[in-house]
């Protein structure tokens, strides 16, 4: 991380404590799943939380070698910083799917925005390059982000699947990308899947 | 992060899971601090997220030159990972600091043992290290956390420093380490701190 400093270090130091303050705010963004104890359903801060741990301990998993997992750690730090302003949008939701990049695209726009210049780049780079999903690190990073809530669905009992209504062909259409950064996390969400609809977590086939 | 799987590959990922499954409880420890917006007190897992982003943000004022940032951000995503045995003990609360390290000893033990061999190792010196507190990287990550809970005790009005009845020497004492880990955000510590003192937000002088 180099930064070269544009401005007034004030002034930059200002900018960086607005964006430190602005991003509290991803603790109030609320996701369809549940903890694990079932007492209330998961924020965005710590679900980034969580990923940015899983990475650390499924690094060996990566499907390509070498890759840069303090990278990895890092777009998954800021990943769903955006959903500060566009929400978080429900994966198996098709209407809400649609507008959704261009409320993401503002979010990002002002959200990274708040910081100074060139951390405002370095910020939108890591989650341009997050969406964008064609570096060794991003197919990791989007393996685990995909991965993690089907384990958490599987943990509950697949209580936000039924809620919703969402079939077995849609989330192993959602997995997809598991494999592609994972070839063993893969089969870890086959087996889930499987175990999921066996046991009457999740119903079979379509919606 | 070299991994030397000691085991069965399939015993290894089942305690990678239930690792990660368990971890999950640490969305359920709850601080004393509140959110920005005064809904409810901030949880582990989300304070944890945040300090890794601070890193980020931060990174340039470490005291130390050529500081690993990425090993500072690992440290400050594990480093409250066993109060989920040991419980969040107030800063300001003598009488819990008393039994403090056994308890957080014992946690460290259950919990990061939960691991693999080797990566029960690695969050084991990731942990130490942040509470010894000697190298560089460790004295970044102390500032970091005792300067955002101030952050977000100005931004409350003082809230849990009335609530708690903490006086100013108190805080000055607790916020020692910012300005070792960093010589700026030591001199934002101080700025806070006096700012809190004149508007009300905390009595001036002892407990």
């Amino acid at each position: 991380m180099d930064n070269q400093p544009s401005e007034d270090p004030q002034e930059r130091l200002v900018r960086q404590l607005i964006f430190v303050r602005e991003i509290d705010r991803l603790k109030e963004i609320v996701r369809r799943n549940w903890l694990v104890d079932g007492s209330r359903r998961e924020n965005d801060a710590e679900h980034s939380w969580h990923l940015a741990v899983l990475a650390m301990v499924f690094h060996e998993y990566a499907e390509e070698p070498g890759v840069d997992i303090a990278h990895v750690i890092k777009m998954l730090l800021i990943h769903d910083v955006i959903e500060i302003d566009a929400g978080d949008t429900y994966a198996y939701d098709a209407s809400a799917q649609e507008d959704k990049e261009a409320r993401e695209l503002a979010a990002a726009e002002r959200i990274f925005g708040l910081l100074p210049e060139d951390q405002a780049e370095e910020f939108r780079d890591l989650w341009d390059e997050f969406e964008e999903c064609q570096t060794p690190e991003a197919r990791f990073a989007a393996s685990l982000d995909r991965l993690l809530p089907l384990m958490q669905n599987y943990d509950s009992g697949g209580f936000a699947w039924r809620e919703n209504n969402v079939g077995s062909d849609q989330v192993r259409d959602r997995m997809k990308p598991v494999g592609e950064g994972s070839g063993v996390l893969g089969e870890v969400a086959d087996w889930l899947i499987n175990s999921a609809v066996e046991r009457g977590y999740l119903r079979d086939g379509e919606r």
